[in-house]
């Protein structure tokens, strides 16, 4: 039989490299034989059953490795990790390799079925999930402990002995996608099925948010020149405006978990079952017995955790969110300093000065966000959580709290402390600005000028210039092992959810910060795409069916600003002149507005359906199809007794 | 072999009557013939393989019919229901035939192993489930149309012929039940386990959640008898109690969740698939394709349904609204009236009669939510809804919001546009009282004492005093098929949140209102009892996991309650007094701490975990080895390549 497993590991015609695999300098002879063995040895003896070459170079060989599938291992692999693709009748359905003819586009010979990121999942999981057996340690590692069950990739990455693996870039498809994606000046869709055909779900998923988001944020925009260009300062215009806002950015919220379930239904993960969660690579603790799976393995602790959690990690949050406060009160020190400054020079200079407090505050804010990030990173490492998603969450609770207080409590303090709402306008702006032009910056422009310089002395280096395919592999390899990492989507959503805070808490006040966030979100879906396909490592893919906790942090700060925004508009002095007799009138009037708006917002995300009826209707088909084969099963099972 | 299905219908020993069939007087001979023919016949020819029997009295067959099933049958039918039982190993798994011999108390000739209500709900199911072949309609009836896929039992109820289906109750069980129950003076928890042995899962979670309720009013109660006694009207310790009774609302209610939890674990309702929904037994369309199964069934077009519902419903409702507050502005008339006799007369009588308009306003706010409440059924089922559960939400919002609005708009209207806290006190002990009375009465005694009086014509009628077994069972099953039929928990748990809403929403105005739904509870938990036991017929058992939409509505209500009490505070003389230069400072702290006590909620609400961690210990075992055994099933079918 062509497709028995046992002949599997001897086709080694068109090996196509897919995943580079990097050990440590000077990695022991035994150590590589073993793992390699391990790789293409066959699944009933514990192994991955995949393809590993060596890389040579004119060097020798480095350490550096090619790993690759057969076509059929790819097929069963798609199924081990439950890919869902799309059938001949247009319903999208678990791939199974049983199954295999009625999906569309199958044919055996038909190589792109499982796209490249797709199949360097598969083997990204597939090596993941290679095990150890009877292994006590890593061989001439003594100090590298193993015990049945525990991932050996895991283990390698923690000792040291295995220092990257990462997916390797397609330069073909890499340039169609930067042509359709970025590389010609035009209006009009991001190409997002191309690019979760190339980067996986999560990165096709942030960039349609980030798309989303920006046309959300247009007709906010655009009602905001207005107030701009005439100076409207009446409180209905305000009113009116702010109203809009508030009922607008839950609309969108709602909206965007139906265009988000019309994505993943159409890529398939929306389907796609939840994979049992494995330790995360740095967990460490004592052997002991997990209670769920029974398998030996280390446990630790959930006291230990909670004393670190409470006593260590919370009292530093704390303190980190003291000293941003004692910041911000330097800031207006500063503030008040530019402004004496100006009062006694009355220049063009001076004026100008007034500016210089809120942009060096902008600064410090961004460095100060960016060194809590590494501190939040290390404590919740440190916290040793078992679990990705309970590491994550920890992470990002404490960076969202940290950043929100970070950026938006001067503008709290001026608006609620100090009634001032031209500084308010002043100061929203400038941190807007600054702190969009700072980003891009950081975030895009430099990586990509370093990588840009690298990549020209690394091609001085190697002198190069021959047209051999094995040599330029060698080449893409050894430049791409350089690139940076990309550390996923936390950042760019973080900068989102900073800008909906701008644009949103203090809406009424500031109307042209959507125009701002517009214009930023433009410039940065093209720095963006650049940074994914020229500055970083290509990630691996990441099957995800939603934005996650972005969604419900999103939301509370849709909450948080309509409450903001009512206060605004009750302290306007035009809305204060409608109430001459009574502040009492004014206060109620105000608190009932706001009470009455919230729940609008509580009854609308009700109310509007989280998928759309057709998606609703093909899910409850495929319900009913699952439903109806296991009582056919049952029923068959019933006749033959 | 003794399991063939082939063999299954000829075993008729010890046949057990589970659930009593009756059809209409004058049904057609051919029709009895066939159906009965339906119920016996084979599983493969398309029957329901079960056991029939006509009741024999003295006035000769009655088409009155009793099912059974053999014990075999109904192993297989539990399979099918997708029961849930205690393994060996004390753990709950999917009960199937093959894997019998895991499960706890199995024995071959146990046949105590599906409890009677289990035994009952899986005849009910396979009774639903028999559907029309090729049959075009019901024969003899050639009006009452079938079609392919219908459920016959269903047509046979809408066209009449089926006058009821229901279980029988089980003496011997019935007693012990009562007496663990009800029937001994004591203090203690009810008999949890053996209520959802007898009466299934929806029921008995009812009765735990109203022990529970009236477990978790007791500390606001003991709280609030001081201030009774003592009368307290310091603000300081109004403040403290309504401080206390809202966190501990949201306490109350996110714990219920987790004993929820813990409650459907162990009776398996929490880990049971839900089942493929049918259409609802009053639906009816034009025959079309059901896109999500694709057969052939009656379809209503949703537009249809929309124009229904907001052109007839909507505003019919509103109408009912306006109609309660115009009954409410006579009961402020009356109150005057009363007011001003009193004045004129100062006699005992004329203070008696102080009294008057409120207890007249309760009786006439019960009388007509029981009107609008048939009202509401019949607008909800001429919506004509498809599905039994769009049909229940329907249903409940028309029946909340209007109960809502007719319980408590008088109390409103009284605390914050009359400000009359003295009135608002009088009112609240009025309202709460009286339709607690009216309840009890209207639920459990009036029936009872029908029943009783009725049973009793029924005994001397029938001048049966012997004790031959067959004809007191079938005295037993005439007498209880005229005994009333129990509509389902929704009136229970609307009277509970009505409850809840009284204690509530103005706490701090009348802390006595938690000692009297603590009392009311005590003796509704008994009356209920009594009800269930006594009163009506049994009801089929239904699974359920959570109170469902109740949790909902409870947890509106408390949000609710935060805001009325925060204003109710701001409102009194005594806090009033702190602030005697500003009372635009009085109207912003409150409405901070309003804001502080919501964020608290959610706050709290998120964090609290909704399932105890053993229980999600076991819920992440069960999903781990459901994975693992279909990787071993994609690995052995892998290997087998």
């Amino acid at each position: 039989l062509m497709e028995s497993w046992s002949f599997l590991d001897t086709v080694e015609s068109n090996f196509r490299p897919l995943v580079v695999i990097e050990l440590a300098k000077g990695t022991k002879e035994e150590t590589i034989e073993w793992f390699t063995k391990r790789i293409v040895d066959k699944k009933a003896n514990g192994g991955a059953q995949l393809l590993i070459k060596p890389l040579v170079t004119e060097n020798g060989v480095e350490n550096i490795y090619l790993v690759g599938a057969s076509h059929l291992r790819l097929l069963l692999g798609a199924e081990t990790v439950g890919l869902v693709k799309e059938c001949s009748d247009n319903s999208m359905r678990t791939f199974t390799y049983s199954s295999r003819k009625t999906f569309k586009d199958f044919a055996d010979d038909n190589h792109n079925f499982l796209t490249m990121a797709e199949c360097q999942y598969i083997i990204k999981h597939e090596l993941e999930n290679l095990r150890a057996k009877n292994e006590k340690m890593i061989p001439g590692y003594p100090q590298a402990k193993l015990y049945p069950g525990k991932s050996i990739v895991r283990r390698l990455l923690t000792s040291g002995i295995l220092v990257q693996i990462f997916p390797l870039h397609d330069s073909e498809e890499l340039k169609k996608l930067r042509h359709s994606w970025y590389g010609r000046v035009k209006v009009g869709y991001q190409p997002l099925d191309d690019i979760r055909c190339y980067f996986g779900e999560t990165i096709a998923l942030y960039f349609g948010f980030l798309e989303y988001f920006t046309f959300a944020l247009i007709p906010m925009a655009v009602i905001g020149i207005p107030y701009y260009v005439f100076a409207w300062e009446d409180y209905d215009k305000y009113v009116m405006f702010a109203t809009f806002n508030l009922l607008w950015s839950t609309v969108i919220l709602e909206v965007w978990k139906r265009i988000c379930s019309i994505l993943t239904y159409r890529w398939g993960t929306l389907l796609m079952k939840r994979q049992f969660e494995e330790p995360r690579p740095g967990f460490h603790g004592v052997l002991g017995i997990n209670p769920v799976t029974g398998r030996e393995e280390p446990v630790y602790s959930s006291f230990k955790r909670q004393l670190r959690i409470y006593l260590v990690s919370l009292p530093f949050v704390c303190l980190c969110l003291y000293f941003s406060l004692y910041v911000m009160m330097i800031y207006f020190d500063l503030e008040q300093w530019a402004l004496d400054y100006h009062k006694e020079n009355e220049s063009n200079f001076s004026s100008l000065m007034l500016y210089v407090p809120s942009i060096i505050y902008a600064v410090v804010i961004e460095i100060m966000n960016r060194i809590y990030r590494y501190a939040a990173e290390f404590l919740t490492s440190w916290e040793n959580h078992r679990l990705e998603s309970s590491y994550q969450n920890h992470l990002i609770l404490k960076v969202l709290v940290f950043n929100f207080l970070n950026c938006f409590a001067s503008l709290f303090y001026i608006a609620f402390v100090l009634f001032d709402m031209k500084l308010l306008r002043q100061s929203l702006a400038t941190l807007l600005i600054t702190s969009q032009i700072l980003n891009q910056f950081a975030e895009s422009l430099l990586p990509y000028w370093l990588q840009k310089r690298y990549n020209r002395r690394m091609k001085k280096q190697m002198c190069s210039q021959k047209t051999g395919r094995d040599l330029s592999l060698a080449e893409q390899v050894h430049m791409e092992k350089e690139m940076g990492t990309y550390l996923g989507t936390f950042d760019d959503y973080l900068e989102l959810f900073l800008q909906f805070g701008y644009v949103s808490l203090f809406s009424c006040v500031y109307p042209l910060a959507a125009v701002f966030a517009v214009l930023n979100n433009i410039t940065e879906i093209y720095s963006d795409a650049l940074k994914m396909c020229r500055v970083y490592k290509r990630p691996f893919a990441e099957p995800t069916a939603n934005i996650g906790v972005w969604q419900l942090a999103f939301e509370t700060m849709s909450v948080i600003s309509v409450v903001t925004n009512c206060i605004l508009i009750g302290m306007s002095p035009q809305v204060d002149a409608l109430f001459p007799d009574s502040k009492m009138d004014l206060v109620l009037t105000v608190a009932l507005v706001e009470h009455l708006l919230l729940a609008i917002k509580f009854i609308m995300a009700f109310v509007i359906p989280d998928k759309p009826r057709d998606i609703q209707m093909k899910l409850a088909k495929l319900e009913f199809e699952s439903l109806e084969a296991l009582k056919q099963q049952v029923r068959a099972f019933q006749m033959q007794l």
